[in-house]
């Protein structure tokens, strides 16, 4: 997806938002705006990615703040409240006729946390009140069973968030009972509320996963040109690739692998017009 | 009020607004964007009046558009709204013990409107369903009584949006039969959804004030810098000044003229942290 106008003061936004995870010091919150206003006005264009331009404000917001991870605390709680939810998820996708779909639902109602953008959860506590409601919304745009018929061979799970990833868990657990090599991809370096290595392994996603892998580089959704060989050569073999969220889709819009299916709660405006979906639903999207 | 981080993002969300109601073209929205972003990493500082930042990005952003008043059509349908709720105010006006305080809360209910800031009516539509819920809500800061004790000599009346001007018709109505000279001060150049000479003439505001001015210069709230030697006279020799809006609050905040009375509605945090208030109330706060 390329850069909108509405992206630049959204993504301000979440600089301040993150800002105020690490500091209280308006001077310095102040400090940190100017700089990163001067970046946007030198590096926003509208032909280049929403997640290329994200990637290099976050990176240059996390230097200014001097904090690696600026949303640890978020994850963790995301990760302990969205584990109280698995009970309930459990029994609604045992309920369920469709599993996969259902447990697709499940992460995809988990996809409602994005911390720090209008029209989002702006707190972990909200993903509980708000999980029943996504559930019932169930999936506006729905090619789950077209998605199927590509699960053979090797596929390519590309996480989200915190949070969203203990669901994520439970579709790899029903991917599982497919004949398929199933590699998560999930961040080397904390970026945002997303998923790293430690995160799903904490979570033992090696036991419903073949295969655990990174993206490689500090990047917004992801950056192909810092992709390992491997990742790249599995891109290119992939039988299906999925994708969670509105960052990945930023970044997966742009390239040409397929393929793919988008899994997401479309949260803003940009995304909804560059997917031809309305905002404020659950997708999943399939490109062949 | 000096500018703030947070006033950054939401200030281009207005430009993003405001380009909106000029253009459909989604390029020039973008180019207008890529402008903005520049001349607002030339000029931001926290040590500069959030007023005058906004006075000249949204002076440049008009350049841009190759608009002189983005907001015409807006502020038409908000006059002629809040003209429809004339009746309904009038009503509670007579009902009440203070028709002075009852006057100026139905004028505060009409700074509701600010279009394009989150926290505020985004249609005029809006401002009929909000208009009794913000009465029933009352003034949480009450300086009118205070107030009442300088109603005498010279008072000035700072107008803010169209809308709610109808509503200050109503104040000044009953300002009226106070032993004072009131002087009406509007914009003379559109600037947001400001009232201008033309919109206070066309509501005959010369019934009810006993002179009519304007600010002079283009300006969110109000230029120091850009207003005539008889506006300095008056502000200087005023009993009393009478600002609406938080755009005057923003520009006042920084000068020293005494006493005032500001008159509002707190829609966002920065207006609240500045004034010591909460978001989202109605205040009528007086400095002598």
């Amino acid at each position: 997806m390329k850069m909108k106008a509405r992206c630049a003061p959204c993504l301000l936004n979440r600089v301040l938002f993150e800002s105020s995870l690490v500091t209280k010091d308006e001077k310095k919150i102040s400090y940190v705006m100017g700089n990163v206003l001067k970046r946007m006005a030198e590096i926003y264009s509208d032909k280049k990615s929403s997640a290329e331009i994200a990637t290099e404000i976050h990176g240059y917001a996390y230097e200014l703040l001097g904090s690696k991870d600026p949303y640890k605390d978020l994850k963790e709680k995301s990760n302990e409240i969205a584990l109280q939810l698995i009970p309930k998820a459990r029994e609604f996708i045992e309920k369920s006729e469709d599993k996969l779909k259902a447990a697709i639902l499940c992460s995809i109602a988990g996809n409602s946390i994005d911390f720090g953008i209008a029209g989002s959860a702006s707190k972990p506590e909200e993903l509980a009140n708000k999980f029943e409601e996504y559930i019932k919304q169930g999936l506006y745009h729905d090619d789950v069973d077209e998605m199927k018929k590509y699960l053979k061979g090797s596929v390519l799970y590309f996480t989200d968030n915190c949070g969203e990833i203990v669901f994520d868990k439970l579709v790899c657990e029903i991917l599982k009972g497919y004949d398929i090599h199933l590699t998560l991809v999930c961040k080397k370096y904390p970026i945002l509320t997303d998923a790293t290595y430690d995160d799903v392994k904490k979570l033992r996603f090696e036991e419903v996963v073949d295969e655990i892998i990174t993206t490689g580089k500090f990047a917004v959704g992801i950056d192909f040109y810092g992709i390992s060989e491997k990742l790249k050569r599995k891109l290119q073999e992939a039988n299906l690739i999925i994708c969670k969220g509105m960052a990945n889709y930023e970044a997966f819009s742009e390239a040409n692998y397929k393929p793919i299916a988008y899994l997401m709660r479309i949260k803003c405006q940009s995304i909804a017009e560059a997917i031809e979906l309305p905002a404020g639903i659950n997708v999943v999207k399939l490109y062949k």
